[in-house]
């Protein structure tokens, strides 16, 4: 009965839920550049005062150190335990990607709106930096609080949620661990992890998801001469850094897609029978999921994908390397005939099973290091990451989260994993011994990370159900 | 004695030759950037009125369409053309290449100075981009006129000049060609020309080119979904553009530094015996050389230069492929995980012998064709370039030069080559059949088109006193 009224609650305010969630989108939390220090506490701001609002105990705790400060965590507590209900920590992030590149955006990316749905694409949705990653799904979160409180004047009853909001998830969660590690026993306490931050199989089949992939996120410069040089009078003679990345990188995979770096693969896991098959069984069609993205059925005969494995078993069960970001020379308009004196990339791993990403990183470097170009030097940076998590799929909780989207979706969830990492996952786990139930609504062509993100309403209205049912649920459990 | 004159000129008016080229350096006419096109014109009309100072007919001639104007050409005549004497085509350009990496500039680039010497380094020297490339070079024959001038009431006597600065050399000369076959008749009945955009092999040994590499330019950019991609989600399983190019772009070498492109090497001709000898004897040290950029001789071991070639053979007889500029995917601070939709790189070849710029490019572009990874495409752009130049050694007009530079500086000049390219030079014996005469005055660490550009006043003194002696010798002629 009280789930039925928080839904109906949630149907009746529905456009305060979405005024509220464009105004939190309105603000440019982009964690990894600087020059949006401000806008990412104005954000932590906005969701303390939202969860003050809700009835949830909330402060700012900071991070980092005076000489380098990070971004606020916003922190809750509500909720008594109750005797059989469990203390659950809700983790989200409230920063975003960068927008660039922002031209390509049909409107600008932290002037968010309500888009109407077009026909043969994409329903009524969110459109603007964020929208699906991740605060419309952490407001999905808020909203079912929200309507516990008006509907029953207490957000979670006998419930106990301890609320993070992490704001440097896009940028390497530099000050995660250590925040982690000082609140270790309040933590370790919790009974498990609840992450909104995952997806759906596809618009109308909600999905629970099992697993993430881990990640190791590097910067690499490879240094030739001490200045620029005049490619007329140097080409031949010195060794050219935008040439000798590209060849050095173009190593990292051999002919049947494998990383060729010695050490990656251990701790990767071959792919049960049973595995494969229930994967089959979702009717995942690679075809289409390519068309979506502009590319032709040929794009599946792409030669750098790893060969004897389906696409899907390629996003959730099989690691691989990645140039995020190649850059070196004269990159203007026109023609510069230059050497330059340094190229860079960002290179990144995803990691899967038990693959370690310090491990990963010291790897690569090794291998780097005996591929340097002679006269050349490189300069290695670890910019962290995240271990890959594979949860449990008969703990009671994750049962519990299965029924409570059925509930609220009718649709019994598909069990899932994800390509993408949530490294606060496999960090809790291993510091805290507490596992996450990934409980998303996000869709595959939600464009996160990419102009024009989107969330579609409909999305959002499953997931803020969902969530309202796990709280009932919970609540007599 | 009107050579003796003249000198005297030079050395008593070295102050004001001085801050006249300050003057011209000052202004920014980066010609492959939109952004400096008022400079240009700038720079242009003040090389129009120091011509018309010097007692020269100048005006500017306007280049390119209304739909796409170029920058204007400086067209200089003077002289009446006496018995015996030739009729001398002067060419310079007065545009510069950008400036970036500003921030590695020890000075403002177009805030140009005189620095004074350094112990064991360079010399007395003008600092600022377009010091030595090629304004600098350019007010050397200026200052001669005007020395001519000063000290006989003309800037050349009988010696008929047409003088023609360029303003696009740096970014491609898209319009030289247009120009040149519009003023066939008056160009082609020229007896040679005059170029100072050149080197000497040491400070105290000027020398004559007698070739230039030629050039093809091209920008590339490889096309894969239609969006960035979230390489969580996308990672082994789409293609990534930035992987792929530098895949692709691994393959223009072969393990010998040869260019792996069918048809390359067409036209380029075995080194002579004699030649190799005579080069052996201009005491080039290739590891001295290295190290005034910064390398150790480790670098001379590098792997990508083409094996079987000394330094001074890689550079003046051999053809390269070099990535100029390389870009893709996310580039600022921080990490993002992206799959980007394109990655671009700028790629140049420099060409010797018979080579030829548009068939290079044309086989380029079918290389890359071959290889375009399934599910991509390529954009490619072929941004001009020029013929490589060899001049025939035995001409009475070099014989002239080479007698005028030693009566200028008491050193008899190296005959050397260059591995920069001079367009101007290949275009103008395609189309009027006019040799030029290379006699340039720069050094090998003039970091010309790298930041701290600059131009030492030793040098632009052997080269104004060898323009008067060459005016000088060509009266008499």
């Amino acid at each position: 009965m009280s789930y039925d009224k928080a839904a109906a609650w949630l149907d009746e305010h529905e456009g305060e839920s979405i005024e509220r969630t464009l105004e939190w989108l309105r603000i440019p939390s982009v964690s990894t550049d600087p020059a949006y220090r401000d806008d990412v506490r104005r954000a932590a701001e906005w969701a303390e005062a939202r969860l003050e609002a809700c009835g949830v105990d909330a402060k700012l705790v900071e991070t980092g150190t005076p000489g380098d400060p990070g971004h606020p965590i916003v922190m809750g507590e509500c909720g008594e335990q109750s005797e059989g209900a469990p203390h659950v920590l809700f983790y989200g992030h409230y920063d975003v990607q960068p927008a660039d590149p922002v031209e390509l955006w049909d409107s600008p990316p932290f002037e968010p709106s309500v888009q109407p749905a077009v026909a043969d694409g994409p329903g009524e949705r969110f459109v603007g930096r964020g929208a699906c990653d991740d605060k419309g799904q952490v407001m999905m979160f808020l909203e079912a609080l929200a309507a516990w409180k008006e509907t029953t004047g207490h957000p979670t009853g006998g419930v106990r949620f301890t609320i993070l909001l992490e704001g440097e998830e896009e940028s390497g969660s530099a000050n995660l661990e250590r925040f982690v590690n000082e609140h270790v026993d309040a933590l370790g306490a919790c009974d498990f992890c609840l992450v909104s931050d995952t997806g759906m199989l596809s618009r109308d089949k909600p999905a629970i998801t099992y697993g993430v992939r881990g990640l190791t996120y590097t910067e690499i410069t490879l240094h030739g001469a001490d200045q620029d040089l005049h490619s007329g009078s140097w080409g031949g003679r010195a060794p050219n850094p935008n040439a000798e990345l590209a060849k050095v990188l173009s190593g990292l995979w051999d002919d049947n897609g494998r990383v060729t770096i010695p050490g990656f693969y251990d701790g990767v896991r071959e792919l049960s029978d049973a595995e494969r098959e229930a994967w089959r069984g979702l009717g995942f069609d690679a075809g289409e999921a390519l068309a979506k993205i502009g590319l032709g059925p040929e794009a599946d005969e792409w030669g750098g994908q790893e060969s004897g494995y389906s696409a899907i078993e390629r996003e959730w069960a099989r690691p691989t390397a990645e140039i995020n970001g190649i850059w070196g020379g004269y990159t203007g308009a026109g023609a510069k005939t230059v050497i330059p004196a340094h190229a860079s990339a960002k290179v990144s791993f995803r990691l899967v099973d038990d693959q370690d990403p310090q491990r990963v990183a010291d790897a690569f470097f090794e291998w780097l290091r005996g591929r340097t170009p002679p006269g050349c030097r490189w300069e290695l940076t670890d910019m962290g990451g995240g271990h890959p998590v594979t949860v449990s799929t008969d703990s009671s909780w994750l049962t519990a989260a299965k029924q409570s989207v059925e509930r609220a979706t009718g649709v019994l969830p598909a069990m899932i994993k994800t390509g993408g990492s949530i490294p606060v996952a496999g960090m809790l786990k291993a510091l805290t011994g507490v596992e996450t139930i990934f409980m998303g609504f996000g869709l595959d062509d939600d464009r996160v990370h990419s102009p024009n993100e989107k969330f579609e309403l409909s999305c959002f209205r499953q997931g803020a159900r969902s969530h309202a049912a796990l709280i009932e649920r919970l609540r007599g459990a």
